[in-house]
Order: C-alpha cells, then sequence, then structure tokens
C-alpha cells in the first residue's frame, strides 16, 4: 500500500489530509508542521508532528506550504529517499533540485479549511522529473481524484495564471455587486441565479459566445449611465477599464 | 383568466412567449413585431403579428424590445386600456408617460435564444405606477416565477449595475482564463470545477471572506512573475488593474 506524509498545516494539507485519510488505497503515515495550526489539521484525525521528528519510511512525502516556504522545507528532506513533490501552481518542479526524484501534485481548485471538497473532481496537475515515479505519482492521484493531467512547470504557471482569472477575479467581480447591493438595501441573494446561469453559459458556449452587455453592444449611453452612478472611484476606475477591455476585444463584431 | 399580449421578437420576448403559454394562469394572445424575427417566436406556437395589427383585448401588454425602442412602440399605445409594462433594467417606469397604467415586468437573467431557463426561478423585479394595478402585474408574475420582488426604478438601475458585474464582467474573466488555455493548448474544461467552487464560495461565504489570491495576500513577487506571462497587452492592463483594486480593497487587512 502507497504510503504518504504531509508537510505543512494550512488549507491545501489540510484538504489533502482528509481526502488521503478517506481513500482505501494508501496510508497517511503523518503530517508534518508548526504545532499552532495543529487543531485544524487534527481533525482528520492526524496528529501533527514536528518536521524535525521526521522519519523517512514514506513512499511519496507532499509539501503544501507556503510558496515560499518550499525551498527551507525541501533542505531539512535532502536525505530522504521518498519522491518528493510540492502542491504549489506557480513555482516549477526544479526549485526542488538537487533532489533527484522531484515532482508537483498541484489540485487545481480553491481550498479552505471551513469548505468540504469532493477531491473526486478537483484537477490534479501532476510533473515528475524521472520517468520512474510516473507511475507512482499517478496512483496517488487516482486514489483520491478522477481528473488528473500531466502538465510541465511552463503550462502550470500558465493554468496558475489563468485560475487566477477564473477564481480572483471573478470573485471580486462579484464582490463589486454585492457591494451596489448592499449600498442599495438590496438583497445580494437577488444576483444568484444570474450568477449560476452566467457560469452555466460560459461552460457550454463558451464566454466569447456569452459576452452580452452594454460594452460588447457599444452601447455607450448605458455606459454613460452606469458611470454616474459609481460613487465609488475606485469601482468607477474598474468599470471603465473591463468595459473598455470588452469594447476592444470584441471590436470588429460591431 | 390573465389576458397578456408580448410587444418584441428578441430573446426577452422569446423566453417570455415561452414561460407564458406554458402557465395555466394566463393566456397569451399575441406577440406583435417585425415579420422578419417570425421563425424563432414562432417556435412558442404563436403567430407574429404586425404592430399595425393590434387589438385591444388584454390586460397586460409587455414590450419586450430594445431600450431605444420602448418609447416608439408606447406612443403607439396611448389609446389602450391595458396595464403597460416593460421589462427593461435600466429604464425608468415613467418612460412610459403620460400612460396612466404603467409599470415594470424585469426578469433578472440572461435570456438567450438558444438557452432553455427555468423562470421559476428567475427574480422578476416588478414596479406599478397605481397600487390598483399591483395585483394584476403580481398575478402575472407569480403565473411564471416563484421569485418575485417590488423594485422602484432607482433600485433598479443599481440591480442592473450589479448584474453587469454579475453576468458580463465575471463572463469576461471567464473569456481572459479560457484565452490563456487556448494559446497554451490546454483544455479550457479544466477551471470548469474551480469555477463553480468559486462561485458555490462566494453564493455561501460572500465574495469579501472568499477573496484569496496573490493581490489579497499582498504577493507582489507573483503578480510580477504573471505580468510577465501576459504577452497580450490589454489583458496585461487588465491584470494590473482589477490586482491593484483588489488590493485598495482589502489594503487594510493586510
Amino acid at each position: 500500500m502507497l504510503s504518504v506524509v504531509l508537510i505543512g498545516t494550512g488549507n491545501v494539507s489540510t484538504k489533502l489530509a482528509q481526502a488521503f485519510s478517506s481513500s482505501e488505497d494508501l496510508q497517511l503515515l503523518g503530517i508534518y508542521g508548526k504545532k499552532e495550526r495543529k487543531s485544524e489539521v487534527l481533525s482528520s484525525g492526524h496528529e501533527v508532528l514536528e518536521i524535525g521528528e521526521f522519519d523517512d519510511q514514506a513512499d511519496i512525502i507532499v509539501i503544501a506550504v507556503k510558496d515560499d516556504a518550499i525551498s527551507s522545507v525541501q533542505k531539512e528532506l535532502q536525505s530522504s529517499k521518498a519522491l518528493v513533490v510540492h502542491t504549489a501552481g506557480s513555482i516549477p518542479m526544479d526549485v526542488l533540485l538537487p533532489m533527484k526524484r522531484r515532482g508537483v501534485f498541484y489540485p487545481l481548485q480553491t481550498l479552505s479549511a471551513d469548505r468540504d471538497v469532493d477531491f473526486k473532481s478537483v484537477p490534479l496537475c501532476l510533473e515528475s522529473a524521472s520517468a520512474e515515479d510516473r507511475e507512482l505519482l499517478e496512483n496517488l492521484a487516482r486514489s483520491i481524484s478522477e481528473s488528473i493531467r500531466w502538465v510541465d512547470s511552463s503550462e502550470r504557471k500558465h493554468l496558475h495564471l489563468a485560475a487566477v482569472f477564473t477564481n480572483n477575479f471573478v470573485n471580486h467581480m462579484i464582490r463589486q455587486a454585492e457591494k451596489i447591493c448592499e449600498e442599495h438595501d438590496l438583497p445580494k441573494e437577488i444576483l444568484h441565479p444570474l450568477l449560476d446561469e452566467t457560469v452555466n453559459k460560459a461552460k457550454i458556449l463558451g464566454a466569447a459566445k456569452a459576452q452580452t452587455g452594454p460594452a460588447v453592444r457599444g452601447d455607450s449611453s448605458v455606459i454613460e449611465k452606469h458611470l454616474q452612478l459609481i460613487a465609488d472611484k475606485a469601482q468607477h476606475e474598474l468599470y471603465k477599464t473591463i468595459s473598455v477591455s470588452i469594447q476592444n476585444e470584441y471590436e470588429s463584431q460591431l
């Protein structure tokens, strides 16, 4: 049976610990990290050990720590014989050099400690320095997800950029809509059916075909009216920039 | 039984025709509009009549035409005794003056001729100039939807602005992510689970709590790396503006 240890006590590690624990195909030997984050990770039923206590019995070591902490964690694992992978979207695999058995295990999903996630549908982007370790890493991935893809470091950094638009920037747009509702005592839930349909439409038609609204129609009268409604200077600027961007993108269609 | 006529042959009218036709509580007497758009509307089983053929037997006339055509349609209905409502988010009810029996019936949803929509969950924002017509308009709304709200013209224009962020701008963010995938031969479907979770998380936690990513963390090193990856000048500008906007919005939390 595949054995794994996790390093880190943040959101990614917490969620991976839960997923690894529920899989019958592998054994989670332990979670290593700073003691103070213990309580959250312990909800997975595993004790948090300090990294000094690390013993090297695992087939795979998964480093799920902040991007800028990967290097320092990796230095403590130099003598390890296991396959060592990190989980970061924007960090190249070779941050783990000079380790020979290095790889990446990047879950393309937003993970929060307080949100349950069904890992079965989370795309896992895998990379391995050596062909021999591919099967091992793929077995780890298949034990928790049905969506596996081999992605090299260059592709992964573009995926991570695309994920910023998909998650961070989409969320910021939703926030602006919420603020407008809050300012005018309107319940933000009234926008939820529109939000659901927006996403479904984009997924089915593709976002280019799904684009509607004053900017793509070149309807400067509605755009002007909207700009006059926005008292918040930053939101005004945001509306303007995005409208111009939409107009430029679909200009030739007008 | 409530009787309705629809004016217009665009997306909103087409979808309303389908919804009105499937309701047992009302009778759709006819659809009036330009003959050339006939085929699409006819899919609802109704003949498209020219507006000159208009006969005034309906309880409610629903004007579902382009914003700038509402006034001219309304002029042809001056002698009507029916309640006349328009369906536009950003147009005040009083565009229908001097009609006494005027109102608004605004479906807060993105409607396309080629997408089926379940009207039951579409929020209908209602407004009526006279208290006497409220019941009539509410009956029309309840015959197709379970989500009804009375919203005055001022609230509605803010809702319409919020809808632009929720639909148009969210969709434009999704488009950017799609383009990044296309440029690097990555399947855009790999982002769909992230997109679904983004929306679910924002709905449940609220977008402010759900905000993650380099901008809200103040992680300028990742932001810089992303900006270097974006070859497209317009997309570069968009990434920068939105990141600054996120940073400013959550500045005090850092």
